[in-house]
């Protein structure tokens, strides 16, 4: 061989024993190394993901990944949960907090863009921000005990006080709940707003609905083809404004649908809300319905009652047949409200503080909360909360 | 009188008897009343306020205060929080939380603009999340101990492991600390980043500069004018980069000023903090310095080192003098970060589900954690971060 033909063929054999070397390194990976890659993209019609191909020069390896991973994607759910940052690699998960991020973001902008305020009220509390039962508590320095906040009702209702107007708050809320259903945690997401200035709880729903298909049509818009992939569902971005059935005659519709619910206090069951959710899609073709006018017996001390019929300004939101938030007008008078709390059996000098909010002047307000996991578990078509919840906790799940 | 000329008096007379009866339900109004006016706007030139007056044609009043208010605007601190939503109507206090929405709703649009994902990470925990100090803890379902979260650090890392590569959130944070200082807190809002793929905590710093320069921009567009009336402030949007001193070096230039640190552990105290500052605001006529290069001695065990000069790939922030933020990139190779852990004399039991977090791989990552409050705080010129929380909690403040 001349001294040209020795070299390329010298390099053809270096080319080789370099290639040779990086497949042998490549099949030493385990699954979930982070690694970075040298090399140069290339085009081929043949090759899946927008038909390019890296031709890999070098690899660096960030991080090794173990060997041993302790779960697949077909895992069961509790094991998935405890070891939710693998479970979470999945595409179809990373999704989720995507499309979460896009719902949240878009919810703000609206609020923004109209001159709410956005709180960030406390979660630890001298007293129950909503009864006592579900209620954690813990010593706080000492000789004090501090509750955490089962909502930001009280809080939210204080800023009208203060004439902040138009308010909104995306936090953490806490309910020692020691339920296992698939729509309940310890610890979750909840959206609240609270605005001054209302004739009913009819502005408030008002309000919402055009928040949630200002905010759903972003999710369609930015995420729609890959939901439709990953999930097979189609978003549907709601008309306005949402179906409005009272709770009466909710009742007569689920009753000639041939259901009866168990319930004696007259609220809906979870059957009941699926009867009549699955009647409104029938109806109407609508996966939202306000569900209103419910009697003060199911409902809290704080709403407001209408003065001819007695029943309560307030609402329930149902979406795909699940209950996503109440909403209501308040009741802002403090010698109504004293009433109406000393009717339900509770001491004043608990909701002390509370009850100082109004006795200074404070405007016809309402509001509504809603859980923003049940949101994200219907758009998306999942089973629970638990899958669209970054790290979920239950009675019996407080790790990782 | 002919009957025309008799019906024009009994007008006026008529109009003079509403008119007295308006200016009596007037004065009897208390300071607080919400209430709604009709009636006519004109144009006068003598009235302040825009040179519009109201010529009230009726009153209804929503709801009347009581009379005895029990603050007045120049009322002490712990007085005015007692009566925190009376404090609230002030002007300048409801544009504190105007400004604080327009700050965090541009962060959280740069974030959002550039794929950042937005999380809510739990606030119960099984283990500390930072160290065992300052640690609430509570009863959880009998047998089980929770803890609240003192910052989101495990989890955001824990996100980087799952591959979700950009996150940010601002969430509450929970901190047992007995102190009573203006910056200290038992409860704030805490604004997190954290990216993957980082050289070093440069990009890290890289990100935060270029997030507060925006943040601050949008803060002087929408409220610059009302800030400089209310608080007496011109607000500065920062130019980038915001300077950049390595620790040993602001420890020469502090001793060069005259002062000597107390402390003997190599890190700033306040005083120290100050006097930095004040050398960058007059050598580089900038609000914003990072203190970079801190020793592994007082840096928390995750923090990466350099493997030349055995430091910290870490930062403080500090803007007019007050610390902010510490960022770094964290140490991802499991073998270090354990050792480092030992190092410090962690129990590794402890650690587990977070060091879990970096065995099946994760990319190199960095990120900062933000005071919300001191942020504002130092921004409208306030001497507390009470004055700029909605509802402040320290040790001895759970209520309202």
């Amino acid at each position: 061989m001349n001294p040209a033909t020795r070299e390329i063929a010298d390099d053809a054999a270096t080319e080789a024993s370099d290639a040779l070397a990086l497949t042998e390194s490549i099949s030493a990976l385990s699954t979930g190394t982070f690694l970075t890659v040298h090399g140069t993209l290339k085009h081929d019609e043949r090759v899946k993901l927008g038909g390019t191909e890296i031709k890999i020069g070098s690899l660096d390896i960030a991080a090794a990944a173990d060997p041993e991973t302790p779960i697949a994607s077909d895992s069961g759910m509790d094991k998935r949960m405890d070891w939710r940052f693998i479970d979470l690699r999945q595409r179809r998960n990373n999704l989720i907090f995507r499309v979460q991020t896009t719902l949240e973001h878009a919810m703000r902008t609206y609020w923004v863009d109209r001159d709410y305020i956005e709180l960030h009220t406390p979660k630890l509390m001298s007293s129950p921000s909503e009864s006592n039962a579900e209620l954690f508590s813990m010593e706080y320095f000492g000789d004090q005990t501090a509750y955490l906040a089962q909502s930001p009702q009280h809080y939210k209702q204080m800023a009208q006080a203060s004439g902040f107007g138009k308010i909104f708050e995306i936090g953490d809320v806490f309910r020692a709940d020691p339920s296992f259903t698939s729509r309940h945690a310890t610890e979750f997401t909840s959206v609240d707003a609270e605005i001054s200035w209302i004739d009913s709880h009819e502005d408030v729903a008002a309000m919402q609905e055009e928040l949630l298909a200002t905010a759903i049509a972003a999710v369609k818009e930015k995420h729609g083809a890959e939901i439709a992939e990953l999930f097979g569902i189609e978003v549907t971005v709601p008309s306005l404004p949402f179906p409005r059935i009272p709770l009466a005659e909710a009742h007569d519709i689920i009753a000639a649908r041939g259901y009866q619910t168990p319930r004696t206090d007259g609220d809906l069951d979870p059957e009941g809300e699926r009867q009549i959710s699955a009647h409104v899609a029938e109806t109407f073709g609508h996966q939202f319905v306000f569900i209103t006018d419910y009697h003060a017996g199911i409902r809290p001390f704080y709403h407001m009652r209408d003065e001819k019929t007695g029943l309560t300004k307030s609402y329930d939101l149902l979406f795909q047949g699940v209950e996503i938030t109440t909403g209501a007008q308040r009741e802002h008078r403090i010698d109504v409200l004293e009433a109406q709390a000393v009717e339900k059996g509770l001491a004043l000098e608990g909701l002390e503080h509370y009850l100082d909010f109004f006795r200074y002047g404070v405007p016809p307000h309402g509001g509504f909360g809603m859980g923003l996991a049940r949101v994200l578990m219907l758009l998306l078509g999942e089973s629970s909360i638990r899958e669209v919840t970054f790290l979920f906790r239950g009675p019996t799940r407080l790790a990782p």
